[in-house]
């Protein structure tokens, strides 16, 4: 039997939506501890300059790694795009971009991947480069998707108002043909009945962030990592909290749903 | 002839929102000079908790104090929920929620004053409590409009999602048959078309930024402040820059955008 490292594994996003990551690898990884921390003083960062990005996820890594962690997960697209290093000071660091890029090549017909992001992530090239990197003969189409994160953030999955700004997005997309589409921020697994009903079942939908957690799932499997067998406990931590905060964080997480506790990562 | 001082004003907003108000300053005052700073690294404060605010807000007025400002205007309603005294440090400091309050109690016919704000604003309660301090028998009809602020930033004005959006959050309280209605958030301006649509003539708009700097020259007149007859200048100062926040301002301001400067308030 291998060591064993009971160290929890610290997940971050700008807000909420990260919480769509940690329900993936809560249910890949059940044993496993995790402590998530939401930077809602701050949020969102997809409108924000790569500069103020790349600080604010470089506080975050180093405030999780003050916790203890064995390993971090950047449960944030446009975070991602600005830390793609596989470690920090020997710690182990998971982005978004490689493992949704590596799974959209991975499901593509035929070469054809539509990305939505925010503004910082479209307009960092990251899966562009990551998926031509790759594989070269693909055609990737990119749409920045600003509305997104708030609809997602007040619960409008499947409103009218929802289908209509999806739809103007996804249009351009759909006009090339694609036949996988990315989504290429962690909240947009929040508004999937909406994108459902432009997609259809034409276009194969990648969630990059349960593509992550495969990957952390891989690394406990080879050895990167090193497991615990104990049973796995869920910590919330905001930079803000608010109800609103609260109540999504329930939607979300179900029965791993715990209070969150409010902490000054600067 | 009175003193002179030649001191800037110091205006703030969580964002951008806020340069519907200092345009608005610059037209009533175009002999003052400004300071503008946009807190575009932490915006929008809108969505966050009154603790988180007020500590933004704080060091907000902080920084501008140390920039050498004769007095400050918070231009962002969410902030001015948390911070309604009227000076810091001896500093003279205006909010944008008594002049609004007042001037709604001034131009209503019927007594029937609707509200248009964040979350945070609508949730203080700071309006409905200022109207009925100063007149007891007016009733206050208050609607949360979270997705305003993106479709504002996004420059969708006029546009049918803006207008269905805006005829979502209105309806409620048309049907109160307001007659007067705050725009209670300092973006709110940038949607007026959409606004007008739905209140057309019956309603009478109130902008609290343009009203804050009704208060301000009042008090250059009545010697709270001391003047200046220079030619005033504009300094923008951001604690986040991009393209976005580039075009937008130079949308609002027109004639008077100066290039923005990144500083650091924390």
């Amino acid at each position: 039997m291998s060591a064993q490292d009971p160290r929890p594994i610290g997940v971050f996003d700008s807000g909420i939506g990260g919480l769509t990551v940690l329900r993936a690898l809560r249910a890949r990884l059940p044993q496993e501890s995790f402590i998530y921390l939401g930077d809602t003083a701050r949020l969102p960062y997809g409108s924000k300059s790569p500069q103020t990005i790349r600080r604010y996820t470089e506080q975050n890594i180093r405030f999780l790694q003050n916790q203890g962690v064995k390993a971090v997960v950047i449960a944030c697209n446009s975070a991602s795009t600005q830390f793609r290093d596989r470690e920090w000071e020997g710690l182990p660091v998971y982005n978004v971009i490689d493992p949704g890029a590596r799974e959209a090549v991975r499901v593509t017909s035929r070469g054809r991947i539509g990305l939505m992001g925010t503004r910082a992530t479209v307009s960092s090239g990251a899966y562009e480069q990551t998926i031509r990197g790759l594989k070269q003969d693909l055609s990737v189409f990119s749409q920045a998707c600003p509305l997104l994160v708030p609809l997602a953030e007040e619960g409008l999955d499947g409103d009218p108002i929802s289908n209509l700004i999806v739809f103007r997005y996804l249009q351009p997309l759909m006009q090339q043909q694609i036949d996988t589409l990315i989504l290429g921020c962690t909240h947009y697994p929040l508004l999937e009945g909406s994108i459902l009903r432009v997609t259809r079942e034409d276009v194969r939908l990648v969630d990059s962030g349960a593509a992550v957690a495969g990957d952390v799932a891989d690394d406990l499997q080879s050895g990167r990592l090193q497991p615990t067998n104990a049973r796995g406990t869920t910590k919330l931590l905001l930079t803000d909290d608010s109800e609103a905060f609260r109540g999504l964080s329930r939607r979300i997480l179900g029965p791993d749903f715990t209070e969150p506790e409010r902490v000054d990562t600067v």
